[in-house]
This record gives structure tokens, sequence and C-alpha cells, in this order.
């Protein structure tokens, strides 16, 4: 099948030709570029929050929700260890068992090694998937590590899961997921200690204004397993959706998704120039000397960067 | 006082002295580079796992035990807030509680929103901690994230830590720490689930064999709190230094901590050129553009490596 007409056939809603389609755009080809029309309609909900918190099941009843409103896709972004390769199955078993009967697109996309990989491949991803007529697309990273919390963060409305017990909010202000939460979300509230993590979320928020418009993140509490909650996460989304409306600020956030998709790029670029000159016979030997012998590691760099670009920092 | 003088002063111990030349090393100053003459004779020792496994507990009882054999100085890594900025106090205070009189530098270096920073630096203060006669560095980052992952895999010996609870050893799994570790440490081992937690460990063990050398890492029960197992941990960090010198494969570390430099050092270069790009007129109003309309994003990152590289990716 030629590439219109798996565009076509992606549009249509074929699985099969969506799933072919975001391959090519993992892969960076380019002939696909030229064939999709963004819509700019798509609402981006980025989840995350540290491993452990529920994620997977919130996303999971999240989709199914939205689902009733229209098509539905959840990118599912895994830090997965480039040794053992593909994603564990956990997490999409528990997504799996809330969604049902819901008709949702899922994708998982694995850091495989290259982090710079995954923050050019998401937006790129969002692109298509609003292209090809999706309304809602989720996408839920860990919210440890920077590639995966710039991914979360340049979705349209970013939500933050956290969990009752001390130190866990400290925690996601440590991660850097304070100042990118539109929407905080305490699950398994019903354990000991939300009201607490309410209260330190709450102080957080009062310490530090760093949201790029006038919108303090509302805390929601949910129960995951119950899916209670859910309803009241849905309109704490709408409502920022709203505020980002009204306040036109949707294509600040698409902005961000451009320039994080063109610096990764950029980044890619280098980075494969950059490893065959590591591995070439004269820049091995000089590594080699420098581990060694403690030579001078800065000129070292000198040298790549003129090698490279033809150009040294002084 | 001029570099010399200071890093006379860092070698007879003052601590004033070694933290600014750790500055000065953070901020990638050239003029040190000629002064540092290092020994390799410092053992690192890396210790990486998830958000509250207790990694400060164990690296301060580590450093209490360690001390008493020569200098030992810890790098607490932090992935800290761009925005908020400093690091949390929490883990400093835990550290500080088990360290007691043990005489041990502390150092704490934070991302502040460039994680290539903080890797082109880690392996410098390495270098100048072991020039200025440390004889243990014990370096501490969370476990998420490639960045930090690196630069604990970049020890000697890395050490992994995980607590007991369902799922734990699969989180380590995706989050890359299983091929990383040398030794793994199950701390909270009084906790339900310790035993679980091992057999999941020798499992994912039993079915990869990613190691550099022969080598299986040992499973280490600790209690952070009561300083339990903590010896034994010791006699594991010494048994894998003994195997690293047998097979004579401390030079491949220390050739990693190299390239994780130079790479790092290069990306930097690369990134402020590339900061500066963006901001000019013409490169800002084509990412608008692209932004707004859907144009050809793989187009303008070739004009973007084209302008700053004099190259482009066919």
């Amino acid at each position: 099948m030629d590439i219109s007409d798996e565009v076509e056939a992606a549009s249509a809603g074929s699985r099969r030709a969506i799933g072919r389609l975001l391959t090519r755009v993992e892969r960076g080809e380019r002939d696909l570029e030229a064939l999709i029309h963004p819509r700019n309609q798509a609402q981006i909900i980025g989840l995350t929050g540290a491993p452990g918190v529920g994620k997977s099941t919130i996303t999971g009843h999240l989709a199914a929700r939205l689902a009733r409103r229209g098509r539905v896709a959840v990118m599912a972004i895994d830090p997965s260890s480039p040794v053992s390769g593909g994603a564990i199955l956990g997490d999409r078993i528990r997504m799996d068992s809330v969604l049902g009967e819901a008709d949702v697109f899922i994708r998982s996309m694995a850091t495989r090694g290259s982090e710079g990989g995954l923050s050019a491949a998401a937006p790129a991803a969002f692109r298509l998937l609003d292209a090809i007529g999706f309304d809602v697309i989720i996408v839920e990273t860990v919210g440890v590590g920077q590639v995966e919390v710039d991914i979360a963060a340049a979705a349209d409305t970013t939500v933050v899961v956290v969990t009752p017990g001390w130190g866990d909010a400290i925690q996601a202000n440590k991660a850097g997921l304070l100042e990118v939460a539109d929407v905080f979300v305490i699950n398994k509230a019903d354990r000991p200690g939300a009201s607490d993590t309410r209260r330190d979320l709450e102080l957080m928020l009062d310490l530090t204004a760093t949201n790029d418009h006038s919108w303090r993140a509302p805390i929601v509490a949910t129960i995951g397993t119950s899916a209670e909650g859910i309803e009241e996460l849905i309109g704490a989304i709408d409502e920022h959706d709203t505020a980002l409306e009204a306040q036109d600020l949707r294509g600040q956030r698409r902005r961000a998704r451009t320039l994080l998709e063109v610096r990764s790029r950029v980044g890619l670029v280098v980075e494969s120039r950059l490893d065959a000159a590591l591995e070439t016979e004269q820049i091995s030997a000089r590594i080699d000397s420098v581990a060694a012998d403690g030579g001078d590691t800065l000129a070292l760099v000198d040298a790549l960067t003129e090698l490279l670009f033809g150009f040294s920092d002084p």
C-alpha cells in the first residue's frame, strides 16, 4: 500500500494503517511529512508521575470516558531498557482492564536508548494522529527524567499524578513536575496521608508562581481501582482547556511541541555524526589516551567540534 | 587565591577550596584542566534507584564506614527543578543524620535544566576529586532518566537500590537499571515482600546476560534505618572491585566516563549554538509558521543544521 492510501485508511480508522504510519513517524521518514495536513484540533492531554502512582489505570479510565465524545488515542511512553528492549506488559494489562469495550487506539513508544529519538517522535506522532482525525490524544510518561517530563509538559493540558505518603509531593517537586502541572491528581486517595499530600501541594502552589498564565492547578482526588474522581478529573481538564482557549494559549503549547521536535531532531543528526567520529581510529585512540593518562578533555572536545562542525568553543 | 594555590589547599583537605574548585569544574573552566593530574586511584561507587527507596541513608552509612579507610567524597546528583532551583534539603538531612562525626566531603550537584551539563560536570568532578587525593567517591543519582542512570553506570561499581513491593523490581528493570547493576540492594528489607523482590531480581538476572564481564550482581538486603546489611554491602562492593581489577576492566570504566564527558560537552557546545539560532528572527518566524500551519518540520531541521554546521541530513 502506498503512503497516501495508508493515510486514507488510517483516517478511516484502520488500526493497522495507523500503526504502520506511526512506525514511519518513529523512523522519521520524510515522505510522510508532505502528506500530513494538521487540523490542529486534537486535544492533547499529558499524564505523568513517578513509577507506581497508577498512571496507566487513570489513563485507561480517562480514555474510556473520553471515547464517548470522539476518537481517542493513547501514547504510552515507556522508558524501557535499551537492552531488554520492549515494554513491560503490566501497564498495558492494567490499562486494558479498565478500557473494557471502549474504542481507543493505544500505542507504546519505547526510548530504546535514544531519548532524543523519543522527544522527536512523540510530537510528530501527535501531528499525525491529529491529522488523521483523532479528537483526543493522551500521552502517558514516567515523570522522572527531563525528556519524559518535557513530552508531558508539551501537551495542551498536563496532569501530574501523585499518591499519598510523606515526601511524595516533595519528590514530584524535585522532579520538576510541580511547574508543569496544569492539574494535579492524588490517586489512591483512600490511603492514609491523602489530606497531608493535598496540603503539601497547596503549600507548594502557594510558594511558587510558575505557570505561563493565571491558572492555578486544581487538585483532584481519585481512586483508580474504582474510577472514583475520574469525572471530576475530566471536569478539571475541560476547565483548563477552556482557560487555554480564552487566553489564546493553545498556539503557545503547539509552538512548544514544534520546538521540542526541532531541537530533538537537530540533536539526533548531531549525535549520529558524533557517533561516527567517535568510532574513527584517530578519535578513538585520543579518547583512550585521555582516559588513561588524564589528558586534556576540553582540548579533545575542541578537536571534535572542529572536525564535525568546523568550529571550536574558545 | 590563584588556582594552583587552590588545588594545593584542596589537596591538603580544605573543604572551601574543594568546593570552589568543584564550582570551577561545573562551569567548565579551562585553566583548571592543566592543573589536574589524575592519580586514577579513587574508587568510584555509583548508587542509584527510584525516588524514596532510601538512597541517601544508604549513601550516608556507606560513606561513614568507608571514611575509616580513607578520604571519602559524596556527590549527590539532584534532578531538581529548573524553576525552583536548589536541592530539597530532606535528603541531605537524612544523610547527615547517619554520617555522625565521620569526615566526609558532601557536594550536591543539581541539573538546573541542563542534563547535558550534569553528565559533563560529574565525570570532571570525579577527575578532580581523584586528583586531589580522595580515595572513595560515592555518586548518588535518582535512577530514572537516562542521564542519571548513565552517570551512576559510569562508576567503577554501580549499586542499584530497590525496596520490597510488587513491581519494584520490574520498575527497576523498566528504567534500565537491571543491566547497569553490579550490586543490588533490597533496602527496607524488613517490609513484607522482600523475599518476593529477591526472587524477581534473581529471575531477571537469570533471564538477562547483560554484564560486560562474567560478574553476576549479588543481592544484599539492608535496613537503612538501623544500618543492617551495610557491612555486607561493602563486602559486595569490594568483591566487585577485586573482580574488576582481576579482569583488567577498570580502564574500561574510566573510558566510559571520558566518553560520557566528551559526548556531553560536544552536546553543550551544539546546544548553545542551537539556542542562539532558535532565537534569531528568521528561525523563530519559521518555527511560528511550522507550528501554526503544520509546515514541513524536517525541512526546518535541515535548514538549521545547514546554518549551524554546514550540512543537512538527506
